[in-house]
């Protein structure tokens, strides 16, 4: 199996080669990751300038590749041009921090597994619940589960999986759910502060918390011990919505 | 009516001001739009380092606030910190070139409106096809039209409107379609060029056209002369595909 591994924490990120270790009993593992941390690049893409890719070696062995750009550019250019045979799975992460309710839209970790979506090969995401002292080789074990029990009909096209893992030691996880993206805003605030100069300057806070779970969720799942998988889609339209501004159409023009 | 502006082409682009002027007939309107050019920003914010808000003048007059941030780090900053009153809706434009299709995740113009809506206000991004000379005042007509024409139950909750216009004279616009998300990936590739070291570096290129462009799509309208509406949503959970992986979450831990 030829596995294609990415993350949004850079390539020098500790989770990534754990990650790149465990799988390796799968299959051939090509590292391809941002050259520096790229944690909230959502889906940016680079088309406005190059891309230059480096090889990375650790401990005098060649690990993988450094790009200049972001988690979905690093999916991009290791499918188009770096990989010797095409991936037959992407794995992006393990992200150090929950990517969870609103915080899908923002993770790049999400997004490098939304860019294989899009290209058409099966993808998946997997980001542990922050922790000081994080259970890094759980986590790769049940990436790795994941990736062995995947069949060809596992993953709907035109998707992606979600996969978050609280911060648990293995025997006080709960299970695994299948949930559905928390869909609500988290309290957020600005705290402020001054300039030399006297001008007030601000840094988005807030304990990252929504008011509540939501039943099915995988913020409940998280928060209450379980594993969380969420099948994603980049497909964005609200169908239901469509009738709705059919009026507003007609008369707007 | 309290109008928020944004952009990610920044706050000194000319489209900006355009849409000011020509909004100022339905309400206030305040800019806080990115100092410099955000284009495919995605969704990204700024959480690990501060934001900067400076007061831009323009011709010797208050225009808005230039954010050293995100797109949708200006939505969130404007809202909880700089708008004086409320804001009943926001637009997030004109964009300099469509958001239709993939595009859309890639879009900082989209984000922001898609920011405003997670926010719980009434949120559209405008963006403008690509030509030498855009038609903008039509472009930004067309915007005033639609906010004109919003009733309180016109977006749904959750849900904000991606508003596309063809790069053509009124006159030769055809009409205006509410249409779904083209979702599936574009004709892309990478150009290789040789740094003075000899190594390789990549630059995206493609001509950016899918194979289809498919039925009732944003891409469909818009290469066929209609303005397009888009209702998207922010949640993008696949909700048929979660019976499909309930086996894989048992058989994984």
């Amino acid at each position: 199996m030829e596995i294609l591994l990415t993350n949004d924490d850079g390539i020098y990120a500790p989770a990534i080669a754990v990650l790149k270790e465990t799988l390796k009993d799968l299959g051939n593992v090509t590292v391809v990751a941002p050259d520096v941390e790229q944690s909230g690049a959502s889906h940016s893409i680079t088309f406005n300038r190059p891309i230059i890719a480096r090889k990375v070696f650790l401990n005098n062995t060649f690990f993988g590749y450094g790009i200049s750009g972001s988690p979905a550019d690093c999916v991009k250019l290791a499918v188009r041009e770096l990989m010797e045979k095409p991936a037959d799975i992407i794995v992006s992460g393990i992200n150090m921090g929950a990517n969870i309710g609103i915080n899908v839209l923002h993770s790049g970790t999400v997004a490098a597994a939304i860019e294989g979506a899009i290209i058409g090969i099966p993808s998946l995401a997997v980001s542990l619940e922050y922790s000081e002292i994080p259970e890094i080789k759980n986590a790769a074990m049940f990436a790795k589960n994941i990736v062995a029990h995947l069949t060809e009909h596992t993953i709907s096209k035109g998707t992606l999986l979600n996969i978050n893992i609280p911060a648990l030691q293995k025997e006080n996880i709960k299970g695994v759910k299948v949930t559905h993206q928390h869909a609500f805003g988290f309290n957020e605030r600005f705290d402020r502060h001054t300039d030399p100069d006297g001008q007030t300057f601000y840094w988005l806070s807030g304990d990252g918390k929504p008011s509540s779970y939501g039943q099915g969720t995988d913020m409940e799942a998280i928060c209450n011990g379980y594993i969380s998988i969420t099948p994603l889609q980049f497909d964005m339209t609200n169908y239901n919505a469509l009738s709705k501004i059919s009026d507003l159409a007609s008369s707007s023009l």
